[in-house]
C-alpha cells in the first residue's frame, strides 16, 4: 500500500486542526525568528555572500532551518495563502546564493572550513544536513509545485553523487548520522531519478565497514562503531543500539530500501530489530533512547524514568520508521507503536502555546525540567512542527483496490480507487472518544475493501454498519469490509476506551510494582498540581475504579482521570522517628491528565508510572 | 552510672554465648592467623629487628592487629586458660623489642619511612593505631593483670603526650582518623593518669582547626575537612557527616570528654548530632553511613538499599558512641540504638562461621555481594571480634544505689549495691522471646532501684513481680521498680514480640511504599532461597498475618517470619508484550529470616525492604 499524500486529505477535527493552526500561526513563524536569532540563517547569508567569518552554532546548523523549511512546505500546501511563502523564497533565494558552482552547499565548510569538506564524516553532518535539505525540497515541490529549493537539491544530490560510490574515482563514505538516506529515496520518488536511489543503496549496505575507524586513526580493536551505527553491517544488527535518532533514520531508510528492492535480508534485520524495540526497548509513551549520555540505547528493559531522555526527535524518527514499515508490510501494529509515539513522546516535546519544547521527555519530573523557546541543538523544534504540519499523510493508505486506516483522525481523504475518483469521510472525536463513522461521501456506489486498524490498545472493538453489528474479520490486525459501499452505507466502528491501569513486563525494575494509566490511545500522567497532597506521597489505589471525564476548560479541553489514592502522612504525624510500624494510611482523590499535557501550568512535579498503595 | 565492666558479667545465654564460644575458638585464632599472613605481624617483627625493608600493606595495619589483640584480651578474661595467651604474650614481646627508645611504636615509620614520622596526621593513621594500641593495652591489663602490653602503651601515650600539646615545644594536631582520643580517656581510667585525660581534650578541642589544609598546602577556602572531622571546631557539629567510622569514633570520645569534664557545649553538639543521626542517616539496621565513596554520610534521609555502605565497623563505632551516651545520659533510647545496631547491621558483618566478613553491609543485593576472610583494609574483622568477646561489658550499669538493665541476655552479674555483694540473675530467651525474668540470687534482702529498658519496638510492655502486675512507672525509658528485694522476688518483664511490618519516614525515597519486617529488635530479609519465586518479582501482601515460627535446625536455629505474597508473572505469560492492563497477581507465601543471618546458605539475592503487593 501507498500513503495517501497529505495533499489529498482534509483534517478538520477538535484535536489536530488546531494544532495545525497554533503550527502555522505560531511554530513555523517562531521557529525562522529563533533561525534568524540563532544564526542558522545567517550563516548561509555569510555562504552566500562568500564570506569567511561570523559563522555560529555547531556544524549541523544548516538541518534545523531545512526542517522548518520542510515544516513551512506542509504550512503552505494545508495554507496557500500563509505569509511564510515569503521567508520561504527569501531563504530559497539565499541557498540558490550560496550553493556552489559544483553544488556544494553547507555554510559551515563554506564559511568556517572549506579544507576540511567531507574529512570527518563521523561528526560533520554534512550528509545529514544534505538529506534534510533534499526532504525539504521535496516537500517544497510537492506543497507547492515550485522547483527552486529542488533544484538547489538534486544539484548537490548529484555533486554527492558525484564523490560517493562504487563507480571508479568515487569514495566510500556515509555519514555519522543517518538521514540522508531516507531522504534520497523521497527524492528519487519525486524525481524518478533511480541514481539517487542506488547512492542511498549504497549508504545503507556499505554502513558498518567502520570508516570512522580509519578516519579518525582508531586501531579496529578498539573502535566501537554503535553510536553512528558503525558497529555491524546493515544486515547484522540484531537489537536497536546507540544514538536513538540516528538508528531509527537508518532503519527507516532501510525500510525504503526493502519497498524499493524487496532486499529480503535487510527486511528480515528490519523485523528482528522492530521487535526488539518494541517489545524491550520502548517507553510506555511510544519513545525511545532511554539514557542521556549517548542519547540512546543502553540494555534490553532498562527504562528509568527520572532520567529517561526519550528525545522528541527520536520518537519522530520511530514515527518515520514505523510508518514506513506499516505501509510495507500492511499490519496494524506498526501503526500502533506511531500512534503511542505520536500522541505521547512525540506530543509532549512541544507546549500547547507553540513555541516551548522539549528535547528530553523524562516520565518523571521534580518540577525542574522545563520546555524551552530554543535549544542551542535545536533539532526537536523544527521536527515536532515538520511532524504536525504533515500529519494528513499518516492517516491513510491504499492499493488499488483496497484503503487502510491507520490513524482516526476527522477529516476527509480524496481517493482514486478501483479506478475512480471518491471522498472517504471520517467522522470521531478520536482521541477522546472510540466511535469511528466511515462513510464514502463522494463516489459511491464503489467496492473496495476498508481496513479500519484495531489497536493495540482496545480489547473489545465492535462494528456496525448502517446500525446493524458486523463480525469482526481481522487481518494482520485491521477489521476488513469488503463490499460495494452505497452513498448511504454508514460503517461504525466503537473502539471502547475505558481507563486502564498499565503494567510494565517485570524485568523492567523502574516500572516494577507500579501502574501508568492509559485511556485510548493517550498514555496519562499525575502533576502535583492537580493533587490534595505531595505527589512523592502519592500512591494510587487499583482497586478503585478510574472515573473518566472531559474538561474543556482545563489546557485546551482535555479528558481528565480521577481515581483513588493513599496518602503518606506528613512530617508532622512522624515526629523524630525514622521508622515505624506500618501505619493505616489516608485516603485521597488523584487527577491525572495526558502526557503530552504535562507542565504547561506552573512547573511542578510530574510521574506517568505511580506506586500502588 | 557506670558499666558492670564484663568481668563482673557472665553470661550463658543461646544466642551470645555460642557466640562467643565461635569467637573464641574460629575467630580470634582466625585473625591471628591472617594476621602473619598478610603481614601485620611480620610488619612488626621488622621493626624490632630494625628492618627496612619487607613491609606489607597499608600504612595502618599495625591497628588491625591492636584490635585484634584487644578481641584476644577480652577472650582471656571469658577463658583464662585459652591458647590465644601464648601468641598474645608473642606479640607483646615483639612490640616490645620493636618500640623505640623514646616510645615511638609504628611499624610503617619505623620500617618504610622514618623521616616521615607525624608528617601526614591526615592520612597515616599514626595516632590512630596508637589509640588501637592503648585500647589493647588497656583491655590486657584488665583481663589478665599483666602490665607488659599497657606500660608499652603508656611509653607510647607519655611520648604522644611529649610531641602534642598547648605547653611550650609542643605541637597542635590531630589524627585524621579520630581514635585515640576514646582510647586515651580508658587508658586516662585504668591508670588514674590525668596526663592522658588532657591530651585526649586536647585533640577533641582542638580538631576542626584546619589543621589539614596547611599540612597540605591546600588554600583555606578550598579545604573541605569534612572527611576527616576537620569542618568545624567540635562545638559547632550540627549533623553528622563525613567518614561514618571517624565521625562515631570521634563522638564517642567526646562524649567520654563531657563525662570527665561536664563540657555544656560539647555535651549540646553530641545531643544535636545525635539526633541527627538516628532520626535523618541511620538504616532500620542500625548502622550508618550510607555510600561508599568516602565511606560515610551525604545528606539527610538518602538511605539507598542496594548502594548502602553501612560498614561493619560503622555499626560499632555507634555503638561505641551509643554506650557512652547511654552511661552519660541514663537514657534509655541510647540502648536502643546500640541494640538495633548490635543485633542487625554489626552482627551481619561476621558469618555464623566465625570466618567470614563483611566490610560492607547492604540492605538489597543481587546475590553477588559475597563474604570474605580478609580484608586489604581488614578494620572490620577484629572490631567485630573485640564487639562480640566484651559484649557481657555492656548488659548493665550501676551507680550506688541503682542498677540499669540495657541489654537483654541471659546472665548473672556480681555487683556491689548500697555498699553490699550481690548477684542479679537474668533469665530470658532473648531476642527470640520477650521475656525477662530478674532475680537477686545473692546479697538479698536489697534495696536498690532497678531499670529495666523498655526497648522502642515494644508497644505494650507488661511488669509483674511474684506474678502479680506491677503498674509500669517509666523513667527515661526505663521501668523503675524500687524496693527492698528479697531472695525469693521475681520480677517479669514481658516485651510481647509480634512480628511488624515497618515503614520509613516518607522523605527516605529509597524505602517508599515499601516495607521491612521486624521481630523485638531484630530485622528480618528475604533471602531468594527460601522463596517460591524469584525474589525481584515478589512483593509482600501486607493484610496477610505474620507468622512467627522457631526453625531449629536453620542457620543455628532461628526464627522465621512467614506471610502472604504476590508474585509477578514470569516471562512466558508475558509473550513479547512490554506493557498490559493490570493483571491479578499470583498469590504465594514468602519466608523472611534475621537479617544478621544472611549469605549463610548459597549466595541469592537479598532484600530488607520489600515492595507491597
Amino acid at each position: 500500500m501507498r500513503a495517501v499524500p497529505m495533499s489529498q486529505v482534509e483534517i478538520r477535527d477538535q484535536f489536530w486542526e488546531p494544532r495545525q493552526q497554533t503550527n502555522r500561526s505560531i511554530t513555523v513563524p517562531h521557529l525562522f525568528s529563533e533561525l534568524e536569532r540563532a544564526g542558522n540563517i545567517p550563516n548561509l547569508r555569510l555562504a552566500a555572500e562568500r564570506k569567511r567569518e561570523g559563522y555560529q552554532g555547531p556544524v549541523y546548523m544548516d538541518s534545523d532551518l531545512y526542517k522548518a523549511m520542510e515544516a513551512a512546505a506542509y504550512v503552505l500546501q494545508l495554507y496557500p495563502d500563509d505569509p511564510i511563502r515569503e521567508k520561504l523564497d527569501e531563504v530559497i533565494g539565499i541557498l540558490e546564493r550560496a550553493q556552489t558552482p559544483e553544488g556544494y552547499l553547507n555554510s559551515y565548510f563554506q564559511v568556517v572550513a572549506p579544507e576540511r569538506r567531507w574529512t570527518n564524516l563521523r561528526d560533520d553532518h554534512e550528509l545529514y544536513c544534505a538529506g534534510h535539505l533534499i526532504e525539504a525540497a521535496v516537500a517544497h515541490y510537492e506543497a507547492t509545485g515550485s522547483d527552486r529549493l529542488l533544484k538547489v537539491a538534486t544539484r548537490y544530490a548529484d555533486y554527492i553523487d558525484s564523490v560517493f560510490g562504487d563507480a571508479p574515482g568515487k569514495r566510500l563514505g556515509y555519514c555519522g548520522h543517518p538521514e540522508i538516506e531516507l531522504a534520497l529515496f523521497r527524492l528519487y520518488r519525486a524525481t524518478g531519478e533511480k541514481r539517487y536511489r542506488d547512492l542511498a543503496r549504497f549508504f545503507l549496505l556499505n554502513r558498518g565497514k567502520k570508516i570512522f575507524a580509519q578516519e579518525h586513526n582508531i586501531p579496529l580493536e578498539q573502535y566501537d562503531g554503535t553510536i553512528w551505527q558503525d558497529n555491524v553491517p546493515l544486515t547484522e544488527h540484531r537489537e536497536i543500539v546507540g544514538h536513538a535518532v540516528r538508528a531509527a533514520y537508518l532503519f527507516a531508510g532501510a525500510t525504503d530500501l526493502v519497498d524499493e528492492t524487496g532486499d529480503e535480508r535487510v527486511l528480515q534485520m528490519l523485523l528482528r530489530v522492530w521487535e526488539n524495540t518494541i517489545s524491550r526497548r520502548t517507553y510506555i509513551t511510544g519513545g525511545i533512547g532511554n539514557e542521556a549520555r549517548h542519547e540512546g540505547f543502553t540494555r534490553d528493559y532498562e527504562l528509568p524514568n527520572r532520567t529517561a531522555y526519550q528525545e522528541t526527535c527520536a520518537s519522530i524518527a520511530l514515527i518515520f520508521w514505523a510508518h514506513r514499515m506499516g505501509l510495507l508490510l500492511e499490519e496494524a501494529r506498526f501503526f500502533d507503536a506511531l500512534e503511542r509515539a505520536l500522541y505521547n513522546g512525540a506530543l509532549a516535546g512541544i507546549a500547547l502555546d507553540g513555541k516551548n519544547f522539549y528535547y528530553v521527555n523524562p516520565l518523571e519530573s521534580d518540577g525542574t525540567h522545563h520546555r524551552r523557546p530554543w535549544y542551542a541543538c535545536a533539532c526537536c523544534p523544527p521536527n515536532i512542527a515538520r511532524l504536525i504540519a504533515s500529519l494528513g499523510g499518516y492517516l491513510y493508505a491504499q492499493t488499488e483496490s483496497d484503503l487502510w486506516v491507520n490513524l482516526y483522525v476527522e477529516s476527509r481523504a480524496k481517493l482514486s480507487l478501483a479506478g475512480r475518483e471518491a471522498v472517504l469521510q471520517v467522522r470521531t472525536n478520536y482521541p477522546w472518544d472510540g466511535t469511528i463513522e466511515v462513510q464514502v461521501v463522494e463516489g459511491a456506489p464503489l467496492e473496495f475493501g476498508l481496513h479500519l486498524r484495531i489497536p493495540d490498545w482496545c480489547a473489545q472493538p465492535r462494528l456496525t454498519l448502517n446500525g446493524k453489528p458486523l463480525p469482526l474479520e481481522i487481518q494482520k490486525g485491521y477489521a476488513v469490509v469488503r463490499r460495494l459501499w452505497q452513498p448511504e452505507d454508514r460503517l461504525a466502528l466503537e473502539l471502547p476506551m475505558t481507563p486502564l491501569f498499565m503494567e510494565a513486563h517485570p524485568r523492567v525494575e523502574a516500572d516494577r510494582w507500579q501502574v501508568a494509566i492509559q485511556r485510548g490511545p493517550l498514555v496519562y500522567c499525575l502533576e502535583e498540581i492537580d493533587q490534595s497532597a505531595p505527589l512523592e506521597r502519592m500512591a494510587v489505589d487499583t482497586t478503585s475504579p478510574l472515573r473518566y471525564r472531559w474538561e474543556p476548560n482545563l489546557l485546551n479541553g482535555i479528558g481528565v482521570i480521577e481515581g483513588g489514592a493513599v496518602v503518606l502522612d506528613d512530617d508532622s504525624a512522624w515526629g523524630n522517628r525514622l521508622y515505624r510500624p506500618l501505619a493505616r494510611r489516608q485516603r485521597a482523590t488523584f487527577r491525572a491528565i495526558p502526557y503530552y499535557a504535562w507542565h504547561n501550568r506552573q512547573p511542578c512535579p510530574m510521574r506517568v508510572w505511580m506506586p500502588v498503595g
